[in-house]
């Protein structure tokens, strides 16, 4: 039995697309000769879909585009995921479901068990989960197919009652099928090789695995479908962070011993291979072309930059430089070079003139006042207003160039450098905003090194430098991985032998800055926890924990 | 059996203060001779907790909180709900649990079964379902003890498998407890009172239902707890939107005849009711005082100035007039006269001259472009910017004035009359405001009747209407109604007999400003279906439908 592994980039409720690209997908599995293509989970559709699987026109679309590629599969079967929906009266509207199609017909439909509620998963929200599990047959064969986290069976807080492939296994499959919507984190390759691998051992079968690829505004799916012999070996890895079609032989490839090497790609690397596709996708699937930013000379805005030159092209971003009464010199000189390495436009708005506009207007209702950081939130909403005006202007759309270790601390102006439609690097840490930016300059000096060796600074007071406000970034940096990324309260983290001031102190800042989050922009996911829907905090509790 | 029924307003993770209202609330119970005093659902810890229900500092407080509420019961029992961990070894970390406490004891622990996981609910997000129900013994009686939506029998896209009621009617109970944490919306009362009559029925027992009260940034409980006899008559109800205690016979009370009237206050007295709870606790439970707004001399200003002066007084409240070049003669004197009714303070900003210096600013970057919206967006951002400085010279909160008609069809600038801390009227379609301020002036001309007379206006061009982008309010506002709290499809409106160009038009209009409402303020929930959490939809998806 041939079978290929189809691992599309789709565009939620863009039906015609996706049909058009999965109805290639099987007259190319066709003509090779196979018998099965398998496809993602909910690669009708799309995934997140979020709300729109409550829209009836949605659903009948969903429903019209099962019955269009069942007709395209005519001496060859898929399988695919898709919503479906629940008919027995009472429970959820829908359930998440694998389907078999054939001939023009639906012939087998396996609903999912187990619904992921965690991080940034919701599929309680609209599924009702399915209770009696069974192997499907297909062309003489016992199949145990699957989705996505039906094969989860880890310990922990989002742990499940029962482990489905227990069940599946009496039946002795002769092949495990999982379909998935599994998207990238930094660590996630590794606990999601480790669960396929029990699953194979536990049934004593090979295993297919096709995943999503394609980025959905925040949420990054990286690809990666695999396939394992019956030893629990991967004989099969495909594209990371791109569309791919592979094909592997049941009686052959899958009894066969491993022959390929897992790409071991660092963990920098992967990271910023799932920013540049997940900014790609943001624009086209947006529909927009272009880009604007504002580049300040310092780090983030260069690695923001290069990353959008990369992922959309240099001319289609522009950068804007919005120099100060206290931008040092070396700022505009660093961003020049910035703009000469990735040859994008760029464009020069001095902000004196407007920032001393507002102060005047704003003197008697200050009179009496000191200086404080209202005038430097100041300059940096007339930054912000200026990059809108552009974007307005001119239909680029604005990337945020905000960090994961500023936006937890607070240290942005909301409406002013938080501002933007999507945020490129906010689950990047600063400590990893270097090393993606020693990982760009790998063969070439994108980012000029002096942005890169110089002292972080917002430029928004004389002689300003981040570490005037916050701890070394490595320290700040390893607090909040074991706030945010590991969950631990403040007290655990002074158990592990953090210092119990500063761990109070950052955790108040956490807290404190939680209703600024709340208006940022979507984030490009990369990590196990980002700031988003993936971290729900409550606005107005008494903190810190 | 006396029976106390507890109303509180909580504060999410506020051990200390929420434990002396409950333990203070034993107290007068017992010195009343009451036997049991039943408290809300998750009233240990408050609701929604949200990701702070995986943090083991708060779970351990909770556990602290609930042996030292189990000490206080000393000769009278309580009824509580609490967060209590899984010991089970899967699933779940966490089950929601309401609590029989006595003599320093957990006597009985019921968990929830029926998770309610659509709108702004997630409850799936952290705790297990329960699968096994029972009634409790208390003092001779069998209870049927249940959370919140374990009662919900309705049908529909958000059913239940399973009925509750039906196994517990089984062992005969004397009396049904719902303990619940259910919130407000202005069409949620009736369906309430008629799930919990149909649950009276089915176990032919009494039912007390005791609700909590207090706004949590978005969410606001109205209490409203109540009372039924064994025919389903309503015999006790207690305050809405306010904190309340009340006693009943068990013998006497919850078998007698109806006597009282249920309050039959008008839907927009309760939105206005609401409203100033919302925006009560949000300064209390943030710990903030005070509030600025920009006054523009519109409706939508002056009636979030009117309801923050009524929820903390108007001498927290400083109204800025922010004129400029396009404000009309009247609307100056429109706002000073709603600074007259209220008494609150004001500052006058005039933005000419900020205007003017972006507009110099960009002049080289704009060259040969004609005025667009981007010119206007520009003067809503410059008084944003204005609005901030104020909020944090002074630490005043900046209340957002956007109406749910404007926010849904993206008729508003991000970052400029977008921007806030807390969203006053977002959940008020622009129909309903009107209602409102003649509410508000009912007794007395608080809202000029100036401003609620005249076209409305954004007052951003030249002699601009809002007539000018914009169908009718009543057309939009019964269209977006359809659209947003009816979930319809466009096709589906078209069905109902709506306008097919208007309908797709307003549609993708809907569709289009997702990415700003992604970037709104928290918006105080009053009807069923707020923009927010409880309306999920993908950013970057094909649309319309």
């Amino acid at each position: 039995m041939k079978i290929a592994l189809a691992q599309l980039n789709y565009h939620i409720g863009n039906f015609e697309a996706n049909n058009q690209k999965i109805i290639q997908a099987i007259q190319t599995a066709k003509s090779a000769g196979a018998d099965l293509v398998v496809f993602a989970e909910l690669a009708i559709g799309g995934y997140p879909a979020k709300d729109l699987l409550r829209n009836l026109s949605y659903l009948t679309q969903c429903e019209q585009s099962i019955a269009a590629i069942a007709d395209a599969c005519q001496g060859i079967a898929c399988i695919i995921g898709a919503p479906i929906r629940n008919q027995d009266g009472e429970g959820k509207a829908l359930y998440n479901a694998a389907l078999l199609l054939e001939d023009g017909n639906v012939s087998q439909t396996v609903k999912k068990s187990l619904l992921p509620d965690y991080d940034v998963f919701d599929e309680y929200r609209y599924f009702e989960p399915n209770k009696q599990v069974n192997c499907i047959p297909f062309r003489g064969k016992t199949i145990a197919l699957t989705v996505c986290e039906d094969l989860w069976d880890d310990d922990g807080p989002n742990s499940y009652v029962g482990d489905i492939m227990l069940e599946l296994a009496k039946e002795n499959p002769d092949l495990i099928i999982n379909i998935a919507a599994s998207p990238f984190s930094y660590t996630h390759f590794e606990s999601r090789k480790n669960v396929l691998s029990r699953n194979v051992i536990k049934a004593n079968a090979p295993l297919i695995y096709v995943n999503q690829v394609g980025a959905h505004a925040d949420i990054i799916f990286d690809g990666r479908s695999l396939a394992f012999n019956r030893k629990a070996e991967i004989i099969e890895e495909l594209n990371a962070f791109d569309e791919d079609l592979q094909f592997v032989e049941l009686e052959k490839d899958l009894t066969a011993e491993r022959t390929i090497t897992i790409s071991t790609k660092s963990e920098i690397a992967l990271i910023h291979d799932a920013l540049i596709l997940g900014l790609r996708d943001y624009f086209k699937k947006s529909g927009f072309k272009k880009a604007v930013l504002g580049l300040s000379g310092g780090l983030d805005s260069a690695l923001v930059a290069a990353l959008a030159c990369e992922a959309i092209g240099a001319e289609n971003v522009l950068s804007v430089l919005m120099p100060s009464i206290y931008s040092s010199d070396h700022s505009l000189k660093d961003a020049l070079d910035l703009v000469k390495n990735t040859g994008c436009a760029h464009q020069i708005v001095p902000i004196k003139d407007i920032a001393n506009a507002f102060e005047t207007g704003l003197a008697d209702t200050f009179a009496g006042k000191a200086p404080d950081t209202t005038e430097e939130n100041i300059q940096a909403r007339a930054r912000g207003t200026i990059l809108m005006a552009i974007s307005n202007k001119f239909g680029n759309i604005l990337l945020n160039t905000s960090n994961k270790s500023e936006a937890a601390v607070g240290y942005g102006t909301l409406y002013g450098d938080m501002a933007g439609s999507i945020s490129v690097i906010g689950d990047v840490y600063k400590t990893q905003a270097y090393q993606l930016a020693n990982y760009i300059n790998r063969d070439q000096e994108i980012i000029p090194i002096n942005t890169i060796v110089k002292p972080p600074s917002a430029e928004l007071r004389p002689d300003q430098k981040d570490s005037d406000s916050l701890p070394p970034y490595d320290i700040l940096d390893a607090i909040l991985f074991q706030l945010i990324e590991m969950e631990k309260s403040a007290s655990e983290l002074v158990n592990l032998g953090f210092e119990e001031a500063l761990v109070q102190r950052i955790s108040k800042l956490l807290n404190n800055a939680e209703f600024k989050r709340f208006q940022a922009p979507p984030i490009l996911r990369v990590s196990p926890k980002a700031f988003g829907s993936g971290r729900a905090m409550p606005l107005v509790a008494k903190y810190p924990f």
